[in-house]
């Protein structure tokens, strides 16, 4: 039995998982069964499910449930099943975060919402957040993806919730060393967690405090060098740290280069299942497939 | 009868018009339907329900569909229903230009794409509107709308898609003048339609030829200066293009700056039903709400 | 003798010059001779040197005084000599203004500065405008160059300058509608001059009176193109205005894509001296230069 | 006698020391001597004069050169002048490479010209730095400083340009980690160092070996934080370099607020001499000098 609390257990390597779909364009539910128990397999401390690099915005409300579903029958429950549940609309959101909670997640991360860019200052965005976690039925994250969504969640923001009951704390992919030195400040006297999202950020937030664990979509093709990043960073292992941060940063660089569907092709070179991504996103060339086996090999052999 | 085609038709003046909530937060179809009599009444041809000032991602799947089946009863047949029905993903986009199509609308307008947004480059967003044009059941039209989602549709993708016979033209919500010369000259050749979606672009767009009509949130707050301003530009009258051009671009500095909020706030100055912004929008003060009241006032009367 | 104002001299149709340089990287002075009379054999109503086009940031003090030396001996009084006079601080900038009224020049044009991009708010450069217009011997205009340097002088600093006594109104280089009309509410009440620099809005902004004249790059190779439009704007001739609006579109699109270097080929399959631009801009490989050529003749041939 | 080659003496901490004026708005000769022996005698390897923070673009040639003049005097021959040599132009950057080298610089810092910011490309500016490296009788190093101008240097041009006999290394003022990684994979197989410029980055990159040392503004206010951090770093000694990087994040988020004005403050606050900031950039109020004086007594307290 597990004595650590939530948020200590918040506190590690998670991979962003993808969603495999088979031939027919449908989830495939074995596939994703397989993954899990190989990404738990290898270290990690749970897995991510519905988040960007699921692609939960190409799902319809029917897979989400089931994706969720399925991952909780294999995600055992020494292990966390943290669920992608921001829509656009706080009404949704809060509905998805109910539907996580019947599912069984463990924590709900919240994207920031997107659609109406501009109009997502501070301000609203603690409106947001704070509707929703006095309405989730389980703990929500704050999750900022200024890669991704071209959103930065302010920093007052998390100073105006870090404080909340039913908020555990943030995902942060942004990579800027400033903006993740405004959220420790603003976490400060919080039983706040943050975890990065950004691999190339990681060993340097990791080392120097920035963050206290990682989930990363790196982590479908490496996730024994997420596993072991974290642990060394957390052993103050400044070499180990650096090895397995530029085994990160290098698949990042030439999978990661393809997005998601180069994830799922890196998945699939590991012996997992991967398929395709959904449209609009690009799926790759059989040349860019044969060049991302090369690579994946190349790298898991350094592992 | 109507003789003139839908591409002749759609050379006109449309409002995105806002989604009015009631106090319990649901759609109020009662206003819906007087909102929309009361725009008809105004002079315009037509009505875009489901934009992006419709709160379209703020909106259940079952709420899109009433709106629609609501909108279409109170629209006749002579004047255009435009419904928005651009998702995240592909699949849900093509599923939502057939509800459209039940739900009798003329034309699906379908947003770019824009969770992704580095991934939404020329390939893959003509790959996404040719998959929803060949599948839609109703004509579409591409939609560009920078301002909001800070996705520009690229002109090269215009050209790949200008004839796909499913595909009637563009709304373009972007105000760059060289971006509305390249998308002109994308579709030379093509009998494709344009429509602006910027009332600060509107004036000077409709007077060098640059798009053929307009779909302005402003003609929530001020329809007869959307419909009067294409009918100016359309006689060559310089003056009047000016005047109300000039009424359209007070009214989005003013009233506009508040949002959707803002544009629901002048619509029930004018005696429609406005209601709130759903979350995470924001709602205006009392105090904006006075301001509204008499900017709104001040240029309804100047009309 | 010309009895009208410098204000209604101004009102009308300029080029942005290039300095040509010669074989040896110097100044070309009769190459620049040459072509400030073929420019103003062309309906021009005077030129700007030393703007951004003119390589101001690429010439030594020595050859800017020169350029203003023999472009002044050139330009005759009944025609206008526009200086470029805007350096990075205050200072050199006050002291250019000196060097351009001693050459003689008419007016200075004052490029905000750029390299403290973020601290180039409203009030920096309000202060900076009003030191420079408080001290410069000849009347300034404000210079908004976003698509160039990346900072948009705020509407907010021209309604706090447009009423000072040596402003005589600004060159707006932008293709934001918004902008535009944001500049001329923010000037409204004062006699102050707004000259369009793009090309791409220019049509439009001439006939919604956004702007009052034009510099444009594009006079360059098309300088009886930038004059016919500014008439043909002036008289309410819609259809010329396009027609010229259009010219001066494409001979951007093509030309204007390689930028400065672009202009100059332009220039010289106009028969003038154009030279290479100084590093470390490009220049264009030979099969570019055909191409310029191609293009230039092609769009020449159509005035 | 220092056996060290340059490249090893570069691997240190620096100051991008302010340049005062004095109430005249001249350079304040006695102050910047001053400066200089107090910087060093806190423990710095060296001093950066006429960089972005020395405000080398709003000094005139004259000022320019008795900067580095009085800096050299002041500035032992076992300590590096590192001096500010970029201009726009690469004609005007290669003589004041010249002039850097006539006073006895042992490096010119060329930082990116920013005036025609989309044409700074890689091809660009590899062609720039090339030209000035081959010309320039001092080493040279690269500097982009994405946070000020606007323009990063393509990790393409540090490839091609790593190898160059007379490029020594680079600065790299922004703060995004993959760029940071890239820069080391384009120089991997060189001699060649990197410096970082941001204070928030310092602390992780150090750690992880993305930069060999640093350049900083926050090292006006605390130079012994940024000779203790460097020196934490190299020894692996993660407690005390995170506590040097929270010295500094804290004063750049404090008295970096105000820019340069408040690193002159800040200086003075330390007893030595500040003065103000040249126009256009903005000075601080007199509460704002009390709040850094404040801010600096309470950090320089902990250090």
């Amino acid at each position: 039995m597990d004595h650590r609390t939530l948020k200590e257990r918040l506190a590690g390597a998670f991979v962003a998982l993808i969603t495999p779909f088979d031939a027919a364009d449908q989830v495939d539910v074995a596939g994703l069964r397989g993954n899990a128990a190989w990404m738990l397999a290898r270290g990690l401390d749970g897995i991510l499910l519905l988040g960007s690099t699921g692609e939960q915005v190409h799902l319809s409300e029917f897979e989400r449930a089931l994706v969720l579903e399925v991952g909780r029958q294999q995600i055992p429950a020494d292990r966390l099943l943290i669920a992608g549940a921001g829509l656009s609309g706080t009404r949704q959101t809060i509905e998805e975060t109910r539907q996580a909670g019947r599912a069984g997640a463990d924590v709900a991360l919240v994207v920031t919402p997107s659609y109406y860019q501009k109009a997502m200052n501070a301000a609203n965005l603690t409106n947001h957040y704070r509707a929703v976690a006095d309405a989730s039925p389980i703990p929500i994250m704050l999750y900022s993806v200024p890669p991704i969504v071209n959103v930065t969640l302010p920093a007052e923001a998390v100073a105006a919730l870090a404080g909340h009951p039913n908020i555990i704390g943030m995902k942060n992919s942004g990579g800027d060393p400033q903006m993740a030195g405004l959220y420790r400040e603003a976490a400060a006297g919080h039983d706040f967690i943050i975890l990065g999202g950004s691999a190339h950020a990681a060993p340097g937030f990791l080392l120097t405090g920035l963050v206290d664990g990682v989930i990363l979509a790196a982590a479908n093709v490496l996730p024994e060098a997420a596993a072991n990043l974290v642990r060394a960073a957390r052993d103050g292992d400044i070499t180990a740290t650096r090895r397995y941060g530029e085994l990160l940063r290098r698949v990042s660089e030439t999978v990661g280069r393809h997005g998601i569907a180069g994830w799922k092709a890196g998945l699939a070179a590991r012996g997992q299942v991967g398929g395709l991504a959904r449209l609009p996103l690009r799926n790759i060339t059989d040349s860019e497939r044969q060049q991302v086996i090369a690579w994946t090999n190349e790298l898991a052999a350094a592992l």
